[in-house]
């Protein structure tokens, strides 16, 4: 993990006289150990994330008890970095408060904050369609990440296939997006149709809304990872977080 | 099985002494009794079909030996039906063309038949809409089955969900259909989309055409059920025959 | 989703100089971008639904809050068209019935109603047959929707086929009956059954009543798609709503 | 393995004296060790399962070379045991033929047998409904069976539940048996429907016979395993000698 | 319905002028309608069940309300047939016991149980055995059916195959059965040692004992429909009572 | 689908007295009815494609006929479009060369072309990593498709995660990429841990590579699907395509 | 089960008239009817285990009320042998704890010991590296398993593959390990790195940790089962102690 | 992957003026970069396993041409390495000796080797246990892949658990096991019965034996998830290789 500048540095030094062997050796050593995260016991927050990806580490709520989120909340904090916790329930949002009043918490996508730092804006417009209104709690997941990580988002809800006019209304948003998120249950066929009608990639969010042979999203999800569009890649179901996050990636580069 | 009238009548003769009380019981015991199909050892034809459902016993050829097939299909013929045997084999067809020389086969949708009585017509038009070219068996399964029995056929194929103006310019023929077939493989979302353009019950069949996570249509299968529109129910994967013969009992009624 | 005649109307008044250019240029462009719904943000309520498919847009009450399914209500009833709420909470009919207290709730059905309009009356007879006590939920679903739509209702119910005489001692309704609508769970065996008694369409209705490898009613699911009886197509577990709006389709053709 | 009796004359032979300490040991330790089957290498041939079971080890065929079930058909046969090999090509006959010429092969059951002992009479009759002609190959398979474990067997096919009066006229056959195999693919309903009329113990066994979602019978199975009569119990999808062979232990009870 | 020799007195009476034609007619057309059984709305109660079956209509608890499950039960007793409802919650008790208070309650086998007939005694022992302490609610529901329906039942509880000596430690009891029944979760092996122990039919009863790859049951289910001992048949997944069932019937034969 | 141009023109036109009435609305008419593709009968070929989705239709050859594919190919190749025919058989190539002698054909990726238009180039790297030997079908049919659409591609094969220094030797190269295809079978996990040393999307295509409990790529992609690493999105099994052309929209970008 | 010096020091007795036939008869019977273990009714306590397997029997809670636990723990306790009780709940430790006062619990891995014995130590160290902070119960789980069962525990959390520096940096510490158990949820990579890491035996633990596509560990559980590193075995969806025991038997060699 | 010593000297070498600033600075990069493997273009032939893992890298055939696998081979040969190819054809064996006339072929065991190193001697015995004779292909690769490896293989065929006895017949020899491996289609109950006897860790194989409900394996392999034994860790459907490989460290500890 040390940098060519850095071994080249250190080799000049010592051959200038400047460091002595025992010394070099030893920092070598500690350059190949150096541990770029914070090792709490139960979890190893990693602080250079948003060196190497762009953003810094993002805690997923679901499965860690309040404490631990809180503990993990304040660690990144604690380095200045932007946090966002996905999957957090109320219970995690004040555990979270306590240590960090300043946190912010969005109940209909169930996620906490706390903007720190500038982040670098994306180029164009991330367009999130989502199928129905019960599909909403997944896009909004996907829309808080996407504003938070620095894009533009614009939000077209309720625009299911049953229904093609409201998604042909739509049609000129659709053009304007440099990335599209579609979320949907039941069939999970709008980002078959969508990718249809634009040139830009499209995010497919399957999501559990259904009931019977919907098996918890599996209909949805085998519907888009089948889409007859070719434009479309596939996350995992109710995962709005991931979809904005690549979508993200897109819209940066 | 015997009919209220033939009832009455055994009771008046035995009444008006026209009838014994041995030949009187025995009848009513043979009405008990009669078997409205005709027993041929591995299989039983059933000639009171017609009557009962509106079209002669179908014959699915999967599963039989060619010997077996023109069995039943003599059998059949026979009597004067008209016959329609599904998923055959050109085999099958060589064997029964052996016994029933008029016989047709269209190989393309895998069917023999064999057109021997006037079938009343339905009353409109059945349009099967078909999503991609290798769907075109399966669709033509559906077509061959309705015409047989008596109904006019539009066919629409190739217009899947991802080039959405391909539906689109044939609103005007769905919008003719008394009934509508809709055959897609892959996510199966063109049901979907057709039911919410008309207002007639839309039947869905899913093929097994696709790969990978299509899983031989169960993604299509599933995609249909849970299809956000509500005027579409599913046969099963590649079922053209019962899709068609379905749209035929409605568009008789 | 301008008409044909709208469209000669605005030409035959430029060339008559009664309208200039700008504004036919505006109106036509008007015309393609018209919405047919209300945005409510969540939700998209589509107005002309009546129009195009015979009865008002119906509310899936599952996935959304209450006050989500109060304000859709609301403002379809605003319309003065009739209301059908399915999967309806008691919650969500509190929050309803605020906005509309003349609504309806048939609890055992999870329904909520606000009858508005003359709904054209079906031809025939819907008969609903159901295999067992715990499938009556489904089944009412399915009749109140039915009835909602216009249509006379005959319910048949605890006629499961494991004592087929209570199924055969009731072959005169069957008969009488336009369309079927058969709900079972468990192996799902009673839509075959009916299927080869009658000459009518009969629409499969699964539920998830059963326990062990009824697997939430994918046992009866796939028992109904490979039913060995052609008149048989089938609809998502549990779907007592989409089963009486497709039989309410046939019948009112 | 030693019995009761065996312990008490050998511990009496050395209260006598007849029998010195060590061989009484030795014979103590090798009733202990002794193996009731000869050791083939690849196999374990079971002579002693006919007295354990009521009727000799019987060979699958499937996933044996014919050389192995030729050489296993050997050892059997050379004590004198009736021979039954299950799921046996062709290629597995020829092979078993040369070694044992007496052998006889029914191809529509895949069975090859060679009978040798008395084999003791069932009590009744053993009835084996099959839903349709596809059906035979396993329904064959359990009537040759039964047939060879002694049992008397009344053949009824192609008695689906689609065509529910050609079951209903075979009551009285249904009602003369002791036990009933009721074998079915597609939805699987027959075993259910059987076991309504009678109040025998029926034994279901699904077919892999169908296509598109019955999965290779698991449909059937599902439908089977969720039967809402309770007189039915299941064996593996196209397992008709394992239906036969529990048929014949009731029988023989 | 009618019985052969009611056919022929009414004829008698016809012929000697002891019953005139309109009369007999309507008493043979009555003949063909007489349903054996009392219709609640939400329920037929099959009174002829004793006699075609041998045993009084079962109640399944599981889906219905209590105040439903106790309609039924009171219809039940008042004809005098012995009670069992079986998957009862204490809820459902209370309400059977305010109509029916001589109701009996077994909760760990969730029966209730109103003995009012002499049942015939089976012929020998039903032995049920059980792999593991958690079985044990499946288990009892086994045992008290069988019981209740007049069989000697032998309990051999936790004798789960991996501790294969406790099983064979009870190898003369299992001896002693004329039919087994075997309860067991996770793996589900133990009906196929216990088979290959003895030379009666036995039941297998899977159960949803287990955890993670367990699926509910399905892992046990899987495992003892592939028994490789040919004398298993299986039941649903924790279906206590149609293992009884059977097993009774297998008894009684 | 007439341009805004195309509608204002034709207004001036009436308005100008330069058209009438009657040919206006007919032209207008037209203009709505206009499909922008070919019909064939048993494919409608979509010869808007390149202007609305930036590359001409892509013609999927499984489950056509070779003729089929030839037949389209043609057409395709006729407008002067640049030809890419995937999952085509050897058959389907001498179908295709037999009118387009020019066409080339790729076997390892199964793929026939035919370059006729500039392509635009993409702005950056297209790196393809692929886990194993066996993968490399699915691979090159990334591989190719991504050339052909005008991106420069880079091959990393055989970078496994079980020996995890393969692939931490090819960072620099995974470093330079703009978007990443990780292609992988069996377990899958390549993309996650690629994903977690970049900062660029990863598109995932599980592979059908891999026996038993990998359920043919079922394995593969529910690994993808669950990735720990946030930057992975996937598409359906083996659908090199599928990534290519994701990959190639958001290199264009 | 007697040994073979018990069975010849019972012959010589009887060979020097010390003991009489009855009684040496008798006992040869005991011995083969001689039951290692206690028969609490609902469970039987196995004395031998420690002796037959090296460590007395474990107590799984799941599905014991926490009285038939506490009797359970008793009875074991009672004999002087150390008590493991997994997946146990505080009211089952309450109830414990009423007759042990001296049992421990350790909540986060949700186990109830009492040391009671001493226990062989193992050779080497235990690696129990888990991928993120909610697969912490299973490990734990592993974790105190194996220190009760007398081995050397090494914790590495949090080291999933998506930062795979994190696990490299750990390196030295997985090289020390005689034996790994490697834990992880969602797409369950992390068993597959280090077992290339390494050339000791790694368990792997799928863990229920995810959602939608994980299918409460199925995902994970097929990734490890298709590791592409072949030192990999598994164990149950969330088995921890399974993999300890496993580990610990390694351990002990 | 520079080792510390190297690196010392390399600095010691600088501070001494023995190495100049630019060449030690190139050696530091090439350090981290230097490759362990061969690049074949197709497959990264890994020279270093022997020392990181114990054996050579083995090639998985299935999925490789013959000229890949011979490729592959000739390159493990060419470095004096033994080589072993699993899941091989007969023609790529063909390839394979045309390169490497020596190489071995099992066809029994699906296994091409070539052994060329001294390979350490495992500590003990390897039982490999077979459930039935149709078992013996996987337990071949298993043996063979053992015996390669440096392990005394002892091979117990057709133990399955259905004859109890041919499995307790053999307890000696169980007993003598370092380790187990045990392999059974079908129930796969063959695991937790051996796991049961025995106290050394037992690696079970499930096998695609068996028909209808075994799903290839499916129904083993959850059944040895399950194992109620404690001591059974599971390994891929057929994976005979990855068992011995697993069970040959264990016995090199």
């Amino acid at each position: 993990m040390a940098s060519n500048k850095q071994l080249r540095d250190l080799v000049e030094q010592v051959a200038r006289g400047e460091l002595d062997v025992a010394t070099a050796h030893s920092r070598l050593l500690d350059a190949f150990r150096a541990q770029p995260f914070e090792d709490l016991g139960f979890a190893r927050v990693d602080h250079h994330r948003a060196i190497r990806q762009g953003f810094p580490e993002v805690v997923l709520g679901l499965g860690k008890t309040p404490a631990q989120t809180a503990a993990i909340a304040a660690e990144i904090a604690a380095r200045g970095s932007t946090l966002l916790v996905t999957r957090a329930s109320p219970a995690a949002f004040d555990a979270v408060r306590e240590r960090l009043p300043d946190a912010t918490y969005y109940p209909d996508a169930s996620i906490i904050t706390l903007s720190q730092e500038d982040v670098a804006r994306g180029h164009g417009t991330i367009v999130i369609a989502a199928a129905g209104t019960s599909d909403m709690p997944v896009a909004e997941e996907a829309a808080r990440t996407a504003e938070l990580m620095g894009n533009d988002v614009c939000r077209l809800y309720d625009v299911g296939v049953a229904g093609i006019h409201r998604l042909l209304g739509e049609r000129e948003r659709l053009a304007s997006a440099r990335v599209i998120i579609a979320v949907a249950g039941m069939e999970g066929a709008l980002p078959s149709v969508i990718s249809g009608l634009v040139s830009v990639p499209v995010i497919a969010v399957p999501t559990s809304i259904g009931y019977g042979a919907s098996f918890n999203g599996l209909a949805a999800l085998l519907g888009m990872l089948n889409s007859c569009a070719s434009g479309v890649s596939v996350v995992n179901i109710d995962n709005g977080f991931g979809a904005a996050n690549i979508a993200s990636l897109i819209n940066h580069l």
